[in-house]
């Protein structure tokens, strides 16, 4: 496995004889095991997965070349013990997801640990043909659900309302799990840019914004719509969506493998930053997007990531004007040799929706 | 208020001037808010709740009695700027939580820190009134949702239709998140006690074990049944699920005030033990429910908790015949002066579903 060999390079480069991996999606993405308990250890020459009875069958149909370890006592007393098995003298662990308490536990059962940073992530950020297939087909069905969802969008239905038949939906397309609750945010409530839908009815005027992902194979699809609701007076509306797609575009045109995240970002804000609305667009332009909904890379004026061919991430500037509303339109992209490709293919002219 | 003062009390005890929460679901406890990013600072005459810019809206109309913090650079130095601030020179916060690697970034940032075990989970584990109220509340959601489904389960329908319908259903009864996705396991796959549905079609013969849960005011409630399809020859089937549902029993009775959650735990495995099956029964017996759909209690071998009134937690023996299937019976109790009191009503004899 190819994956295996490159972790296994970290172990003389790091002096370490073995590497303990507790995040459950890093342990997803090395071993295919999809339980919600478990952990992986490698050596030079064993791989190991633990996991809990629960998972003792469903573990030997999803995993292949790794020795299955079920565990029987408090796991820092299991890992210790693999340790001893495998002569492990210094272990490597991950250090963004062991807690403190856990690693004192660890120290305690008499392990040397190292911890180590993002050596899985490092991995994930690039996709492999596989992986892109499941993510574009993860697309597929976000964007069908929602062509589906459009007929029920009018005057007087509730966000909830929405919002359920949105999952619903997904979940008919084949998607297993949805990375996020569906967002269904109108109106005043348009301006929260993580808002939750509630039982306030969609009116006209209305900017209503839907962030969406879908699923296949454990992979995330992520995206945003905004759409407005035909009124009488909505002409700032209107300037306010075209301002974000603007923004969006320079984004999107500014990605080539070799530069940096940050300048992706800035794109995206330098452009909202000339119109005025800068204070209004607090969050990142992007995130990468994988089995999970959020990873490396980070797209935003933080971020020390490089953009590399076969990067999947999303670009989704926003301005969110309190007590008005607020407009997001986020796409997911794809880094070829000079430029980034759309993944996501709905329209994005403005959808305007009569009645 | 009460909570606070309740932490208040350790900062003295522990010779610390602020306690930093970092756990999502205890900074909801103490503050109300409900956004995925964000922090608790208390001191003894303070009291900061910080998040980002993207709930610097909700923040405002969920959370009163907290100084609202919106960041704007790293979290580690937002933290240390707060601990400037409020004049903290040492800083408890919770082991369970933060990440060995954010704990070596507050360590360089400067802040001096004693690590906490369980401060606010020690708390949340007895209910108060309201508390209960919302359970209560949480578990006649998903008890209607449970009864309105039962005509949709027949021979041929996929474990996958029902379990999608059966969250449709638990949505429409007011539930605005699922605790985690619904259980649906037939046949064989009853054996799997964390089993993900799947397009296999239930057929006569089968056991069908439902494990789901409900939600209210972000309280949740967990409750499982193991139904059957009639068929020919489930002699087995009945044996089993009456086995299951007498070690159930035993549990139950064994619950009062003073005595250890192991012995609620042993109660349940002695009565299978003694049938032959204790190894067909890997899991804990049970585990408290709140805000987090696991928390403390522990009912288990392993546990050191003791029960005590206004506790609230799950009762839920089962036993996994690999190949073949399996039962499991999972009811939610609250301890009251002398006894535990059922929260779940559904009935408890076998259901047995014709074709």
């Amino acid at each position: 496995m190819q994956k295996k060999a490159l972790l296994r390079r970290l172990l003389e480069k790091q002096n370490i004889d073995g590497i303990l991996i507790t995040d459950l999606t890093n342990v997803r993405y090395l071993t295919g095991f999809t339980g919600s308990s478990g952990y992986a250890v490698i050596t030079k020459n064993h791989a190991v997965l633990a996991t809990d009875f629960r998972y003792q069958e469903q573990v030997r149909y999803e995993v292949r070349g790794w020795n299955i370890k079920i565990e029987h006592t408090e796991r820092s007393k299991e890992i210790k013990n693999i340790c001893d098995i495998y002569n492990i003298k210094k272990l490597g662990f991950e250090d963004h997801n062991i807690t403190y308490g856990f690693y004192r536990k660890l120290v305690k059962s008499g392990i040397k640990l190292r911890p180590l940073t993002n050596i899985v992530e490092s991995l994930r950020i690039i996709k492999s043909p596989l992986e892109i297939s499941f993510i574009e087909a993860s697309v597929r069905r976000a964007e069908t659900a929602f062509r589906k969802l459009l007929p029920f969008i009018k005057a007087g239905v509730t966000e909830r309302k929405l919002a359920l038949k949105f999952e619903e939906l997904l979940k008919l397309e084949g998607c297993k799990i949805l990375p996020f609750e569906v967002i269904v945010a109108a109106g005043f409530r348009s301006a929260l840019p993580h808002a939750k839908p509630t039982d306030r009815r969609i009116k006209k005027g209305d900017l209503v914004v839907f962030d969406w992902g879908g699923e296949c194979e454990g992979y995330y699809s992520d995206m945003t719509r905004t759409i407005l609701l035909n009124g009488s007076n909505v002409s700032k509306q209107k300037e306010l969506y075209y301002e974000v797609l603007m923004a969006q575009k320079k984004a999107i045109e500014s990605v080539r493998p070799g530069i940096k995240a940050s300048a992706v970002d800035a794109a995206a804000r330098g452009y909202i930053r000339q119109h005025g609305y800068d204070e209004f667009f607090g969050h990142g332009t992007g995130h990468g997007v994988g089995l999970a909904v959020h990873e490396k890379p980070v797209v935003s004026w933080r971020s020390k990531d490089t953009i590399e061919e076969d990067m999947i991430f999303t670009i989704e500037p926003g301005i969110y004007l309190p007590g008005f509303g607020g407009v997001r339109i986020e796409d997911m992209v794809i880094v070829r040799k000079n430029r980034a490709e759309l993944l996501t293919s709905l329209p994005k002219k403005l959808k305007i929706i009569e009645g």
